[in-house]
């Protein structure tokens, strides 16, 4: 019976569902469409990053045939480096993404042994009972793909990150007619991103960028500062593009910005006419009219070149009246304030600036309402999976589905960790197996659990506060008065009197219960509440209380 | 020289200069404009609202005439309750502000003595060498106003938070004709909302969110549960005109909507026809597709009804499919990710969600570029002062008020604590006084300094490690072997063998040192060096370290 199905996982994303990996099961082959990681929400307190919990795959190890991912950025790849050394399968991916996935697995010094493939578009690889086919989409990266997996039960298309671009700086548009034919031939399953699910029409092609990055060239009366991600090669393009149309030198500044230049440049993804590139060195002697700088620094990061040129505090590079600085991005959730103030502080230095709200200076690398609903028309599925969004991205593009005309029982609203079983006729969520995120705090993948989390919270809230009772190990009796040291509660020094009363108030408890190591807990207990309440009517304040007992 | 010189001061508004005061003096006299209050950044850790630092007002306090306040919002009224008491002075404002404020007082206890007089639209009052009086501006809080103020050297208009609404819901549209007559009698100075100078054309009417409203009322097949501000009376007022056009009754769920329905309908700012409001007893035994329920949560307030409601915590309301539900507001920086939780809790139980990216269910309160430019030329100032707003706001404001005609030298961009010193002919920043802000922190008001605030981040990241070190009083031996207690760290049983090595290696450490009380300052340092070290090689995290000594 449940060999004739096939299983379909979404395994993690944050609230992204399915976002960073998900997983494709018949009988006793896996398929493991990419790897990638999150960056942790303003609730995680010191985590580094989030990774997808693959505990489900461990434990069928032997049945996973492969992972495919569909392009470069880090919430497809980034879990790779902790991921692979795990699983130890193949992984599959168009020649860019190959060398990205290289590049990240070497930094993290897990490249040895790593088995990665480049497979080209069009191209089949059989891995197990699937085939797996990559076909080209548009998206903010080079060579982004999604896939074309033929099945046992039907075929499968899985669009990756995708928009439809008709002009695209490189590479070819999404592929239309491919989709379009095997559309005419029958798929059995779509799962499709969702990501801009909210926003009505088309979002505009990459080429609208362009027209504004040659205006401001043109116009602009000193240095042209632009700051966009370090993978979005096709803004690069334009901006060398619309250099060299002005005459301006083009000055990449910044080690990551650097790195990916030069391997995009080698790889032929990226192309600047002679001449144009300069290096840093030549920058003082161009005449500011004739000067443009690519850097990142987009989203605000506190060690970007271009918030150290907002702070005054870059080696190189100052802003001066008459200079116009180009935010080529959007913000990222969560990074607006740390944007915001950059761009006052490069207006306070007398820039003129633009940035997403004041001028079109990006376009997102996700398909609008309409380009959901033409893909969905095109490969016309018997069952739909919207993938890639919060609940709410993915309820959306089930209404858009359904409006094209797929029957709502047809429509699968899946949460991470969900198994849908699908037959060629209908499909189940059957079960659901632990997905959900795994915790990296610098060295360690997976030790911060909900206890060190709640800890932290509560401690950055109203801070520590640490009671020391020495007691005599043979008597069990007190000795000394109680210490009490605090950090992140109240200005210690104006405070010392409230704090010096708390001591009183814990020696007193103590003399009235007496002290013994076997009563530990009780009294452990009885001197948090009673310095709870006490530095609550003080303060209206709930520190952290952390009676310690020294034995002696 | 300085005796013939007008002074204008912003005084607080965390990032929005001027936004939550101002003091404009002038020999020996000064006007404070609104009093308000901010709420904390996330890295404001623990703090609760943040006022005016007020010390300037405090060192000239026999000068100050009064405060005027130009609406009711937090952010122009909510530092009345902490600073008035210090200030004492008479509080100028319209009814419905003066309602509220009373309010804020009473709830805050600062009620008893407080001077608070209304200040009808077009009376003038003499606050020492000033004239004051206010004229209405739109707002999304009725009765808000802007100030004209007679000075010895010329009329200085302050817009106050405006929008120009010709088909305002209610109030008087902002009076353009007022402005235009000063305008050509000459004024000064304008001192005017930058809030949204980011955003070119105008910013809709308030009516268009009421067609929205009406299409949601005929179409919904279930209940419409509508979230907005609770001050946001115009918003109330159209929810219930709706309903009551499509036979639905109203049910006002929430303390603080209850509250403030209450207070308006009384003083005839909210009209509900007879039998349109309804009691939520009555709830129950309404048809689904005649209710309507109005709430607040529209910013995923953790303890609202909304938030309440789409986590299926509400004792008396729960959504189910076929309900909808309308955020009618755009979320504050920073709330984003907690109300897209709340939208996504919302679709997972079926209901139906508009909110502001998928829907036209609110409009903004403040005017926008062609709004601004028509005040500016209204009005004709000599002088301008962009206010309200981010230094970008204010940057791209003054571009503004030069692109109509206001030369650059006229026109002012300060920051909270310039001094602003303006004779009829010319402006200067002269000066800069103790400004920015001062953090209320349960009962404190501005204990909680920046050492308090890098040690609640500190902990916030990686948690604490207290160090305990027993000596002897007598011979300043060790006394055992030091005790290590973490909390926010790492998993306290996962690592307890790393946690026994470091207690070993302070042991070790300490044995070469040896102890001596005097030498505490040394010792403490050197633990906090070797365990930051060791650490950060295990576990590449930097917990606060905090040895404590207890001398037996």
């Amino acid at each position: 019976m449940s060999k004739q199905k096939l299983k379909i996982i979404p395994l993690g994303g944050l609230s992204e569902i399915g976002k960073n990996m998900m997983a494709i099961e018949y009988q006793d082959d896996i398929i493991v469409i990419d790897a990638g990681l999150m960056f942790p929400g303003e609730e995680m307190l010191g985590i580094d990053l989030v990774i997808p919990d693959i505990s489900y795959l461990l434990e069928k190890k032997g049945k996973i045939r492969g992972i495919v991912i569909t392009h470069g950025h880090e919430d497809h790849i980034g879990g790779l480096p902790y991921l692979l050394p795990q699983l130890d399968v193949p992984v599959y991916s168009t020649k860019l993404t190959h060398g990205l996935i290289s590049v990240k697995l070497k930094e993290r010094k897990a490249l040895a042994g790593a088995r990665l493939k480049v497979l080209p578009f069009g191209s089949q690889v059989t891995l197990g009972r699937f085939k797996v086919e990559l076909f080209p989409v548009c998206h903010s990266i080079p060579d982004a793909a999604g896939l074309i997996i033929s099945t046992p039960l039907g075929t499968v298309v899985h669009s990756g990150d995708f928009k439809l671009d008709y002009t695209p700086v490189h590479g070819k548009p999404t592929d239309l007619s491919r989709l379009a034919q095997l559309g005419a031939q029958g798929i059995l399953l779509l799962l499709s991103d969702s990501t801009y699910a909210e926003f009505p029409g088309y979002t505009p092609s990459e080429r609208v960028v362009g027209e504004t990055l040659d205006r401001v060239m043109a116009e602009a009366p000193g240095r042209v500062i632009v700051t966009t991600f370090s993978s979005l090669v096709s803004r690069i393009q334009q901006v060398i593009d619309a250099a060299a149309k002005h005459q301006r030198r083009v000055f990449v500044v910044g080690r990551s910005m650097t790195d990916i230049v030069k391997m995009t440049l080698e790889l032929g993804y990226l192309k600047a006419p002679d001449g144009v590139l300069a290096n840093i060195d030549q920058l003082k002697k161009m005449p500011r009219d004739k000067v443009v700088l690519v850097t990142t620094g987009s989203q605000g990061e506190p060690t970007s070149a271009l918030v150290r040129i907002a702070n005054k505090d870059h080696r190189q590079v100052h802003v001066v009246r008459g200079d116009t600085v180009v935010l080529s991005a959007t913000p990222i959730p969560g990074n607006e304030s740390l944007i915001n103030r950059t761009v006052d502080n490069l207006f306070r230095q007398g820039a003129q600036v633009l940035y997403s709200r004041v001028a079109q200076v990006h376009v997102h690398g996700h398909g609008s309402q309409e380009e959901l609903k033409l893909l969905l028309n095109l490969v016309k599925p018997r069952f739909f999976i919207p993938i890639h969004g919060e609940y709410r991205h993915l309820s959306l593009h089930a209404q858009l589905a359904q409006s094209v005309g797929i029957p709502k029982e047809n429509v699968f609203l899946l949460e991470d960790g969900d198994v849908l079983e699908l037959t060629p006729s209908s499909g189940k969520i059957t079960g659901k197996i632990s997905s959900g995120n795994v915790y990296v705090d610098g060295l360690s993948v997976g030790d911060i659990g909900s206890v060190v989390l709640r800890n932290r919270r509560m401690l950055s809230r109203d801070g520590i506060v640490v009671v020391i009772i020495a007691i005599n190990r043979q008597t069990g009796k007190l000795v000394g008065r109680p210490d009490i040291v605090s950090r992140g509660f109240v200005d210690t020094r104006e405070s010392k009197d409230m704090i010096d009363e708390s001591r009183d108030l814990v020696a007193k408890t103590l003399d009235h219960s007496g002290v013994r190591p076997a009563d530990w807990g009780f009294i452990n207990t009885k001197v948090r509440d009673i310095l709870n309440k006490f530095y609550y009517e003080q303060t209206k304040r709930h520190p952290m209380i952390l009676p310690v007992m020294v034995k002696v």
